[in-house]
């Protein structure tokens, strides 16, 4: 955020003035507007809005605020105070509307939280009513959760709505009738489907079901024009442009258009994942060029737990063309006018803008969305901190990829002077990944220090052993394998890291662990995998190199992290490769890794199963020979480690998601006793067969 | 499961015969089918079966096989083998029909996995198509995941079905139409409501919408009766009995009556929580009484990760009155014949049978609800261990509540030889703690051995003093408080568990964390609330007492707890009280428990809120004087820490759900970044002087 409340009264009229004079109309008008999203005195705010009041003149009939701004799950005070800020900001530069993300007053998602503390949801309704006392002739659509009636109900308690607010009142109310149940998303488990689309009277407030729908227009009349105005969901649901394939059937937007609305609006909390951003440019394009009829589409941004919201709303004309996109990634204040052409386009992040017009949905090529990846992670990082009251976080740096990355991540996310790594090297560890850890703490300036774990690997060891020991008098069956001491060597660090967290406030160890190894249960439970949060649990191994080469060309400070830390092969350092006496390379216990991000995106982008895998040839077998019982045998080795994986997955740390699907259990939700699932299935005979058998 | 393998052919005969003379026809159906559902040589059931049929020979019109079983999800093969076995049992004893509880090919719930890998759908389609090829003139209900088709779909890809099998093939299916998505149902998230009640013709499998359903009966004709089939939810919707409070539009069981069935069949996954009995049992007794038809209901038994379902399948006559009951928490083959009264009811679990015909579902009384909490999570440990491999369990017995209830479940749900209690004794472990400790073990036959963390923890400190002061040097915000040395006892502990799990087959280590110290946050990451499994997660501390002395009332073996456990007062003996120079007692360190846990309740079960609370008595305050500042401390710091607990909850490990209401993540949703809501609210007034205060 920039800080102008530095500025005296003259040096900010000077500023203003600058901007007037050095620009076109709509320039200054986009230049002015970002003043307002900065830092700004109480007393400026209302010169710079005589001035863009001034500008805008011309424009005024039809002008839009769209207000993008970023939320806290719950805390309603928050979010409603924001919400004012804006209108009165719209207010004073002669809006007709300004409009807000879906569930604004409340921040999306809640999930149960307002069907266990009803309390919550009459406190964003007093809000609601209280700030609709305040708006003046510019109209302002405000998300809201609204309550059924309690009594006599049918259906779930809460509509997820937006309230048409203007000249001090409610003036109707919009509901959404389309809710989302899958991946994310859980709208269905607390929220009734409105039974009909735009909008109904306000005094349908608190009491509405499909025995109340008014004989009304659906559409919202402001100042002379026609707003057809849905949420979110409500948009994703054309039949034509989904090639018939669809998940509900209704579809709002073709119910508003049948009014011939002047303009869409769609309210919207839309968290960004991998191939999305595509997908919607298309759809909404699609949309406003079929119904001839301009779309303004106002998303969420920051992030709620494991959801980055990207934000980027954006305008497209009646033919279907952009004309006006916000920032990605940050609050702003984006004015528009769909009917003259006012509008700006912010830049989508780098390479993402590619990917807009093709179709190809499953590619792995990482190149386009590493800028995305990076800022949904930042965004995530800083957003679970900032809004948890954290400031502060621990991490082992081993001088491994996974730990660097995480490291530069947060830097970048709440400062390098609130990062602390340390380094805590046991007996196996080289002095190359000592120095590579101190390289890169130099590079990044966070705070570092080291920290052996020998003595105290020793006392636990020599502890394990007398209790083993014991043990073995009564059970018959241990393993004598070196993982269970490999693992000492993760949680005594894990140790430390949680250590340092209780004793020095606002602190959270991270959890370093990434895709790759989370899917085969490669890391150690209160070891690696542990921590108050998971940066890079959503991105692959192959990914994490793209990511640390493109953070090395793109960051401010070039090649903060060491060539070194990109060339060497993957390994916990925990043991050593007895054949080798070197340490233990990830690849050797597992498969290379290429092969193996190759089948997580199989599965996951193309619902692919054991034999598709078996009857199709692997990228990696493009550029390396591999024989057929190595390549069942990592197929194998994979699904078997994924079945007894799926417990480290129900206790994983928060963490972002990223790609187009996760393991985040927020995300996917797979039984832990389900491991004994026979993922290559039987052939018809083969099941025949075995029922004979019974007989 | 009893086992009847040991006996000669002729031993077995002379049991049936003892059994047929010794009793009633009745009882002596009841008596031999019980033989059926033990462990019994291959060649003795034919025997069995051949006494059955003649014994069921007057019955035979109308009788119903209740296949009571568990299954485990997503492993088609084990499930659909144990139908298989069940249909071969009712075809050789002349049943007409044999039902099965709700998707038991594969398993309730299975969750988003079919839908990442469709493979297991395609397998459950492959066996029931098999399997319907044995069939014969006994009809057999068996439910499965049907997809739709997969091109130009309009809704989720998935039906909840109930395929009709008999002469060889399928006559048709059923599909669910209500689809629950509260709690840990995730119906919708996946599976498509079926818009039409009843049978559908087979020709319908794998490609029906609401444009192809055929004008056939809804109910199904099997030998001269006419059945009307439903799935679980798809019974829980009568308007009348809600009181016009339900969650759906429809009414399939209305829809079903219209067509006058000769009885209603219910095929169900329905999991048991605490309340939830009393409910059910006077919802289907409405039902069968209003329609003046009987209702046979047949539920799934057996734990899937968190849920625990009861079985405790059963049939009500055209009165609404009970005749036929199955076992709860047990596998069972039911014979009944509504038309001719045939039925057995076994007992609920004890207690529980008081509250049938009570509505009173807002109490803080256990009593009737011990026995129930026991056999759930005993359940749920077992299924857990067996279906995902595990066998052992090892947890650290501190002479406390926690750790000794949980060694206690962990015996009678794995077998005392197969649980191994360490003491892990620190320096301010008193003595009489390790007796205890050792005591216990002592009573319950489980492994024991003490192993001390006096060293362990002494140089993790030292470790952790000189890192400490390392950090400080960069950053000023060091606590120096005692909680952060208090933690490292508990994590070394777990640091012993999870090493022991490591190095012994199939040993898994357990959380012992209750349901009310999570609440407030007040439990070891990495330390007690760490572990594989959480037995006690959803038990309340005061609960926890009361079940203490039902444990040492019921058990074969009396008073296995020492009697000093349940006395002294519950501490985690991690520091030591400066103001009394004994261990910190928990209640010090938060507040009463009988207060503490009637917050909870009121939460979970009234939906009550801060000021509801502050405005009404508890019954705490019936017994205590309690000043009103605090009441109003306690409930602050209530909020307070439970706000911050939000994180650990999303990293608990998988534990059994035993209340009406939990904090288990797949049963209850809240960001973890939401910690900043006002859960006291705001007046209209405060409100309005806030925004005034923004103009």
């Amino acid at each position: 955020m920039e800080n102008y409340d530095k500025y005296t009264a003259d040096d900010f009229e000077k500023l203003i003035n600058k901007i007037i004079s050095d620009n076109s109309k709509i320039d200054s008008i986009y230049k002015l507007s970002e003043l307002y999203d900065g830092s700004i005195k109480k007393e400026h705010i209302l010169l710079l809005e005589k001035n863009l009041k001034n500008l805008l003149e011309t424009y005024k009939n039809g002008s839009i605020g769209i207000a993008q701004i970023n939320p806290v799950a719950g805390d309603i005070e928050y979010n409603a105070k924001k919400v004012v800020k804006y209108i009165l900001h719209a207010q004073n530069i002669g809006l007709d509307i300004v409009i807000f993300p879906e569930l604004i007053l409340m921040g999306y998602p809640i999930e149960d939280t307002i069907d266990r503390h009803p309390v919550i949801v009459e406190e964003n309704v007093k809000w609601l009513k209280q700030i609709a006392k305040i708006t003046t002739s510019t109209t302002a659509l405000v998300g809201f959760v609204e309550p059924r009636k309690y009594d006599h109900l049918t259906g779930k308690k809460y509509y997820n709505s937006v309230a048409v607010i203007s000249e001090g009142k409610i003036q109707s109310v919009v509901r959404k009738s389309l809710l989302p149940t899958y991946s994310e998303f859980n709208d269905y488990r607390y929220i009734e489907p409105s039974p009909v689309a735009g909008c109904q009277p306000a005094s349908t407030l608190g009491d509405f079901d499909d025995e109340k729908i008014q004989n009304c227009p659906k559409t919202a009349v402001i100042k002379g024009k026609k707003y057809g105005i849905s949420i979110c969901e409500d948009c994703w649901n054309n039949k034509e442009f989904f090639n018939d394939t669809i998940l509900y059937s209704k579809d709002p937007i073709d119910e508003l258009s049948k009014e011939n609305p002047d303009i869409f609006i769609n309210c919207s909390a839309s968290p960004t994942r991998a191939k999305k951003e595509q997908l919607k440019h298309n759809m909404l394009s699609f949309i406003s060029k079929k119904y001839a009829t301009p779309m303004v589409y106002v998303n969420q941004v920051g992030a709620i737990d494991n959801s980055s919201f990207d934000g980027s709303s954006r305008v497209f004309d009646k033919n279907g063309n952009l004309f006006a996109r916000a920032q990605s990634f940050k609050e702003q204040f984006l004015i528009v006018n769909p009917d003259k052409g006012l509008g700006k386009i912010y830049p989508l992040t780098k390479g993402l803008e590619k990917t807009l017009t093709e179709q190809k949905i499953y590619t792995l090529e990482y190149e386009p969305d590493l800028e995305r990846t990076y800022k949904t992670i930042i965004q995530g990082i800083r957003d679970y901190f900032n809004k948890t009251g954290f400031k502060r976080a621990v991490l082992g740096l081993s001088g491994g990829l996974d730990s660097t990355v995480c490291a530069v991540l947060l830097a970048d996310a709440i400062g390098a002077e609130n990062v602390f790594g340390i380094s805590m090297p046991s007996k196996i560890t080289s002095s190359a990944s000592k120095n590579d850890a101190a390289q890169l703490a130099e590079n990044l300036k966070i705070n570092f220090t080291e920290a052996g774990i020998k003595e105290m690997v020793e006392v636990t060891n020599n502890c394990l052993q007398n209790l083993f020991s014991s043990v073995e008098k009564h059970w018959d069956c241990r393993y004598k394998q070196s993982f269970t001491m490999d693992n000492i060597q993760a949680r005594s660090r894990a140790m430390f890291l949680w250590g340092i967290s209780n004793e020095f406030e606002g602190c959270l160890p991270i959890a370093t662990s990434d895709k790759s190894e989370l899917y085969m249960g490669y890391a150690t439970i209160n070891g690696d995998m542990s921590g108050g949060f998971a940066p890079i649990a959503d991105v692959p191994k192959t990914k994490l190199f793209a990511l640390a080469r493109w953070l090395n060309e793109n960051r401010e400070i070039k090649n903060a992290i060491p060539e070194a830390v990109i060339l060497k092969k993957p390994g916990a350092e925990l043991a050593i490769n007895p054949k080798t006496g070197k340490p233990l390379i990830a690849e050797d216990a597992l498969m290379p890794y290429e092969f193996l991000d190759e089948i997580i995106w199989r599965i996951e982008n193309k619902k692919e199963h054991y034999s598709d895998m078996v009857n199709s040839e692997f990228l990696y077998e493009k550029k390396h020979t591999v024989p057929r019982e190595t390549k069942l045998e990592w197929l194998d080795k994979f699904y078997r480690r994924m079945s007894t994986a799926l417990y480290k997955w129900s206790i994983l740390p928060p963490s972002v998601i990223v790609d187009s699907r996760s393991i985040n259990k927020y995300d996917y939700k797979q039984p832990i006793t389900s491991s004994r699932i026979n993922y290559k299935g039987l052939e018809e005979k083969e099941i025949e067969e075995k029922i004979l058998a019974l007989l």
